[in-house]
């Protein structure tokens, strides 16, 4: 590693980085490819307020990026510290390297590499109260970082990945999640198992059909947890998931069938069913 | 003109085109950047569906361009008599160009230069029953085009580009329509234009904001037309705007401030103020 210089400043490891050739750098790029985030499940963040945050809420840190410019930066030194204290690495670039690394023009000036989470399905059992939202085949990255989200938003308690779906891990679709990737719990499983799970709950399931024959805004969601189901962008929900729904309903739609995007119907959908639970003038349900 | 054989075929000027020297692909393809859109008022639609319900909607095609394999298909072979008739040129292509003039790797078969349209401001009278929504300085173009996929899916009027905005007439803006750009009417102005018009009329202009102190629900929005007023992604409303709105109202949210995606706000919004106008077993008010 003749490119890199391994000095040491303070109390941890931190190593300055100035070759896109260095070997830790090429593993962080390698993490833009969905193999390389599933081989180390771990996950690029950006941005120090993000980073911050998630080490708050307890999410293990593997290596934290900085800009040179930010040295000096209280609050990144102090990012910086938690990393080392965890165990983590903590690089010093330029900000050629940051702006391969977040295929940016104007990168941000901290980067942080996270292990990923995955709930277990067999702990995820929503109480009373408690909003799911599952999502079958979601395609789109941006839709799924905007549905975890509003998910966020609405004070719901997670998304669950049924069958084959984008990664949430992915830089665009934590980059639309906007900080709540770290904050809404996700699941995942594949058709069969997802209608297995929820066999066993005491919950309603509630499906989006362009065929439901149920207005969205009569059901009464206030009863028992709720699982909101979402059918794929192209096609919607198949045939086996619609049938295992309690409830298929539809949001009217004045123009042409099938008009909405997939995270306005989801939020239009939450909004909804969390009519009773979000007062203006508070939090929401504890 | 080297490159081309201007072989005729049928009634009308159909040119079988195979390089990407040719001038007028590179004509076509110059409208990927903004310059050249606003130069020529137009701009590029994909799909031959897309095509035809513009045609059908009465919108001026000035160039149709198909690949190889689409000879023979009727659909195509109509709408390329169709843009002759109009005075339009057509084109037939290999897929490389195709992929070269949409930027994606399994490009559609047909794809359509069509005229831009905007509403003069002071055409723009809303009546009662009528929702229009502003945008003021809307950044992103998946927004952009999210949002009027929404108007036009809850039968709302149309869009007004208050300041900068991004171009509704980019191909991110309008694959993000979904044939919406085709059947939502815009207007633009800047701000203080916006003001004086909305002066002139009577209409309710509800903002989000916030520190809005009205719940979204609560507002009687079947009265007259209403302006929905959305603020920048990363701003919100400005003092001067927001201080031009009869009401400024405020969507709930349980996690942290400002954590709704502008689409899915505006579309929140826009189901809440057409709530009584959308039936499920309708079509939604005439």
């Amino acid at each position: 590693m003749s490119e890199e210089r391994g000095e040491r400043r303070g109390p941890g490891r931190v190593r300055e980085v100035t070759s896109l050739a260095n070997p830790l750098i090429k593993d962080i790029r390698a993490l833009a490819m969905k193999k390389y985030r599933d081989q180390t499940r771990s996950f690029i963040a950006e941005g120090l307020k993000l980073v911050v945050d998630a080490l708050d809420a307890g999410w293990t840190i593997r290596t934290l990026v900085f800009a040179k410019s930010a040295l000096g930066n209280v609050a990144v030194e102090r990012a910086a510290a938690r990393t080392v204290a965890a165990g983590g690495t903590v690089l010093e670039v330029n900000e050629k390297i940051l702006a391969a690394i977040t295929r940016r023009d104007n990168p941000q000036m901290v980067v942080g590499v996270f292990e990923q989470r995955f709930r277990q399905l067999a702990d995820v059992r929503p109480s009373a109260g408690e909003v799911w939202v599952a999502l079958d085949r979601v395609r789109d990255p941006g839709n799924l970082g905007t549905i975890m989200r509003t998910v966020d938003a609405v004070g719901a308690s997670g998304v669950m990945l049924v069958g084959d779906c984008t990664d949430p891990f992915s830089m665009e679709t934590v980059r639309a999640t906007m900080g709540s990737v770290f904050s809404v719990p996700l699941a995942r499983c594949d058709a069969e198992a997802f209608t297995r799970w929820r066999a066993k709950l005491d919950a309603r399931l509630v499906g989006t059909h362009l065929k439901g024959s149920v207005d969205y805004r009569t059901v009464d969601y206030a009863k028992g947890p709720v699982i909101l189901l979402m059918g794929n962008e192209q096609q919607g929900l198949p045939e086996p998931l619609a049938r295992a729904c309690d409830t298929l309903v539809r949001i009217p739609q004045a123009g042409r069938a099938d008009s909405l995007n997939l995270a306005v119907a989801t939020g239009v959908m939450l909004y909804e069913i969390r009519r009773h639970a979000l007062p203006l003038d508070g939090r929401g349900e504890a």
